[in-house]
């Protein structure tokens, strides 16, 4: 059950101009499943990416950092779900080159102007010449005009084991012009983005100086989907895509320092943090919604260590889905977190707006049934003051329940 | 389900001479359950111990560590199950003084001649006057002569989530004489240990020389203890604990490297061994008891570090419960595991005696059914290849199935 996670409306959605999208049913893996979505990309468009820092990474996305490496302009993408075409070798590579040139050859621009993206299985090949099939549907199925109801075909195509499709929308105002930002992100399990999520692609029809697109999208992602983690598995294929198309009529955005770059940046790191937290909201089993603020650190890269050595205990985790306040398991986790010289006599816990412990002990104030009753909400906020300095830090997470196991043991039969 | 593991027989034990053990009910958390362990150890003895590097130690580690770096001869121990006297601050620093100067007191030695252990529930105050209550019936089944029968019941007086008790014993030939060495272990959840488990003892009645203690007891700890993971969760309370009576009659051994030193480390080194692995074995709702062997590394840290990477992920945990060869789950893990510049296409993966993956790509003759053939059996050996070195390690695991969920979400209540 996704917590507290809606699928999204088309009303809820703004088109983007200069992007259409189209969804199909290949058969990568399974009949009767739209598993196959092109996104055709007009003409003066930027586009910039991050992608996994697993040193076992996926073919697409050794391609996609190729092809955008190449500086060409990007012009389409070519997503499947069914199979991450991961751990595939050499085969792997040529396989996804193969779909890239089909898609290239229909469209009338060059193979490295797309970039392909595969989410699924690992370790067996990907079956391109179903996916080059079903491409003259799904470029049919974009037509000729942008429109709201094809990110949300989109964001169902490229489900897997989510439950719920994700994608969120935003408007920024730029020079007195309104501009649109719509992205859209899947995944559940597997999720522990370095650099990126699953799969993540943003696109705003801003005007935006080409060369901060890098920087915009290394920023959205630090912020966003670098902040969520289910279990802690780092997947081969993450990968998270910004794209300007640059047809607001606006003067251009210099800078992302300027009022109006910082108005984009918001809107747009508004819509990549609910992107990244429906991960979250739907990961596999999830019961809760978990915001994990670690404060009073030295810097914030211990923050974010401490947070993440919660959000990674399973004793934390199932504690969470039993509605236990077995709080020292939060201490032990902090304990344990790497910072070598953390004095335990400095730590405070909070759960929502109750003290549970004070300088390392339980608070005497603290009562079980004030930790029960937080631990019974499906959101809730864990504070720990280090007790060491001024910086902070934050990451969201799930609990651990029964269903993560059945999905997991599940998945491929 | 423990994963082949029995409990032990009197007739498999040998009892140390110059050590005698009484167990009793104290009631620390729960009535009519051995819950408080003393151990007496004869004077001339030489103790050391290894623990937890969790900075949110218990009080009692604290303690252990004073009195251990006080250089007072340790003529005793005392443990208690049902609270882990850990994120309890002065007061439980306080309980666990006075746990020693009771037991002290009555045996007319040094409260600083007392170790104290506790594992249980974290963050409540320990229930110090029941112990203490206890002590004198514990103290009266310590009787005058050491037994086999008293590591037994040890064994039995130490367990927490345990399912099977766990002891093992070895004897050594030194200078011709017969040693005994014999050890108990306690924990499955919680479990990654560094330094040293959640509870372990170790005695032996060879002759060592007292300064040979503190690096046999880490030698002891990095090959066995240290090389366990359950969870992936490091214990306030981990403790593990080398004894020699020197009772036995041969000239002391005064160099690990000599003929007679390598023959007790190795001695002591199985039932070491054996004890940790026990605790994998019996790892909370382990159903697969799982050898990580990592070689081709630069160096043995690194092999280490992709071991836990894989030991500790939860896609990898499920699907070896599932029987499922979801083998890319193991190639995502190696490619996370935080080495830098670890090229995929070196790598190859071996599951028992089956050839999975080759240079980083499923092998051609490599065959479904082969790898679910293996992953149906309950002790499997996954083998990984980083093809950039000579060096190798091993890591213990268990899998991650529904009883864990089930044990830790109502462990408490």
């Amino acid at each position: 059950m996704p917590v507290h996670l809606q699928a999204p409306q088309v009303s809820d959605l703004h088109a983007v101009a200069g992007l259409r999208i189209g969804v199909t049913e290949a058969g990568v893996r399974k009949a009767d499943r739209k598993d196959l979505t092109v996104v055709l990309i007009d003409e003066g468009a930027s586009v910039s990416g991050v992608f996994t820092q697993n040193r076992f990474c996926a073919a697409p996305v050794q391609i996609c950092r190729e092809h955008l490496a190449s500086g060409s302009a990007i012009r389409a993408m070519v997503i499947n779900t069914g199979n991450a075409n991961a751990g595939t070798g050499e085969e792997g590579l040529r396989r996804a080159k193969e779909t890239c040139a089909a898609l290239a050859a229909q469209l009338h621009i060059d193979a490295n102007q797309v970039l392909p993206f595969s989410t699924g299985v690992i370790m067996e090949q990907l079956p391109s010449e179903r996916i080059i099939a079903g491409l003259p549907k799904a470029i049919a199925a974009a037509g000729q005009v942008p429109s709201a109801q094809q990110w949300v075909d989109a964001a169902n195509g490229i489900m897997t084991t989510d439950t719920v499709p994700k994608a969120a929308s935003a408007q920024a105002n730029i020079h007195g012009v309104t501009v649109n930002i719509t992205g859209i992100s899947k995944g559940a399990g597997m999720i522990r983005p370095n650099m990126a999520t699953m799969l993540g692609f943003l696109a705003t029809d801003a005007c935006v100086a080409p060369e901060l697109l890098k920087p915009l999208a290394l920023a959205l992602a630090e912020g966003s989907f670098n902040r969520v983690t289910v279990d802690g598995d780092t997947s081969t294929n993450d990968s998270f895509v910004v794209i300007a198309t640059h047809k607001a009529a606006h003067t251009p955005i210099q800078s992302l320092e300027s009022a109006e770059g910082q108005a984009l940046f918001s809107a747009m790191l508004q819509v990549a943090r609910q992107l990244a937290q429906a991960i979250v909201r739907d990961g596999e089993g999830a019961t809760k919604f978990i915001t994990l603020k670690i404060e009073g650190g030295r810097d914030a890269a211990e923050c974010r260590q401490v947070a993440y050595a919660i959000a990674h205990s399973p004793l934390v985790k199932t504690a969470f889905f039993a509605n236990d306040p077995n709080l020292g398991r939060i201490l032990a986790a902090v304990g344990y977190a790497g910072i070598a010289d953390l004095d335990q006599s400095g730590i405070d816990l909070y759960l929502d707006d109750v003290h549970v412990a004070i300088k390392g002990g339980r608070h005497p104030q603290y009562r079980e049934e004030d930790g029960q009753r937080v631990m019974k909400q499906s959101e809730i906020t864990v504070r720990v003051n280090l007790g060491r300095g001024t910086a902070s830090d934050t990451v969201w997470t799930c609990d651990l329940s029964h269903d993560y196991v059945t999905i997991n043991a599940d998945y491929r039969s």
